[in-house]
């Protein structure tokens, strides 16, 4: 048997990390639009959620997304079914309208809460064929450089109804802070404090006025 | 609102299945290793199991991977903790020792059941930092480059113990015919047939022994 050498087993690529910059580049270069996307389109891949609402808690995204869409408050991604899996790749991935209709679950979201969807825009990235497989970093990418509000400190848009029977959880943050979906409502566990989280996004967004009031 | 054109949101990157390719082949030119690998070694990514036993239904394996591991007979992977969601890359990730205990825990199944895990060899590539972000890209590549066995038509090998309360379900194809593991005998759910899954695995090996038998 061979004399074990862990460094021949190591896989280094600075192309990879290239192309994962390649990606938000190309991420950042893409049309924003209204929620739900005006055309319906097939096709998977990562998006981010901008607000751009001129009151109450998040007001100060008025002014930061004013010029440019630069701040967003949400990333999340859409991909293949099967995806988990290792899968062959089918034209059935094509036909899939997973990540237009993720967008327009959310603009339902903000919708039944006191948000409005008319003060949130959206920004895709299909990621098709053997891209595909590149959902998962895209979207990691995204958030490590964005570390956007509702993917960090306030937890749980991107939830789904947990169905009957699994109401016993707690709602979650975002839940708390925004309350109106329906399912949420339902959710009879002990959840976080609204007075603590409302602080929390307070301060994250003061942050965020002070290291963009000069740009 | 900008008018909506698909092709604006589609990313393409010849670039990325070059790097896939490279993987393959940096894949293919690791060490090959007894199981569990001789030296514990931290790290996740992706492996390969070999089959190279001279007895049994498998006993084909012996020459086709005689000069070379040339047809693996599962692929798998061991991926970062929190890897399904997206997460910062932590140091954490790399005192993990997922690899080293998958290809153990695989030795300990081959044990279980009739085969035995002298008759079996393993490759593996290490994907940390970064790179980690390839592991399932690279699994998904390299099983649909060589369809392995166990991947494919006789599933199960890489399952683990569902736990108490959970018995209720059905015997893995792989447990049906590789008898032996202590949790998959208490499995009472109507499994496949054993005669017809043998019948799978004779048909396989007809044809990988005809496809190699001149090379």
């Amino acid at each position: 048997m061979v004399q074990f050498d862990r460094n021949e087993h190591v896989f280094h690529s600075p192309d990879f990390e290239e192309i994962v910059k390649d990606t938000i580049r190309f991420f950042n270069g893409t049309p924003v639009l209204s929620i739900p996307v005006p055309e319906r389109f097939h096709g998977t891949g990562v998006y981010a959620i901008y607000c751009i609402t001129k009151v109450g808690l998040y007001k100060d995204f008025h002014e930061i997304n004013r010029t440019s869409y630069r701040v967003p408050i949400y990333i999340g991604k859409a991909v293949p079914k099967g995806w988990r899996q290792a899968r062959t790749l089918s034209s059935e991935d094509e036909l899939s309208y997973e990540l237009h209709n993720r967008i327009r679950e959310h603009g339902r979201s903000l919708d039944a809460s006191e948000l409005n969807r008319a003060n949130f825009r959206c920004r895709f990235m299909i990621l098709e064929g053997a891209e595909s497989d590149l959902i998962g970093t895209v979207e990691a990418a995204l958030i490590r450089n964005y570390l956007p509000l509702w993917n960090t400190l306030i937890d749980g848009f991107g939830n789904h109804d947990p169905g009957s029977g699994r109401y016993e959880q707690a709602k979650s943050d975002w839940d708390v802070c925004h309350p109106g979906r329906p399912w949420a409502e339902r959710c009879q566990g002990k959840h976080n404090d609204k007075d603590e989280l409302i602080e929390k996004i307070n301060s994250f967004m003061k942050n965020l006025r002070e290291k963009y009031s000069d740009a």
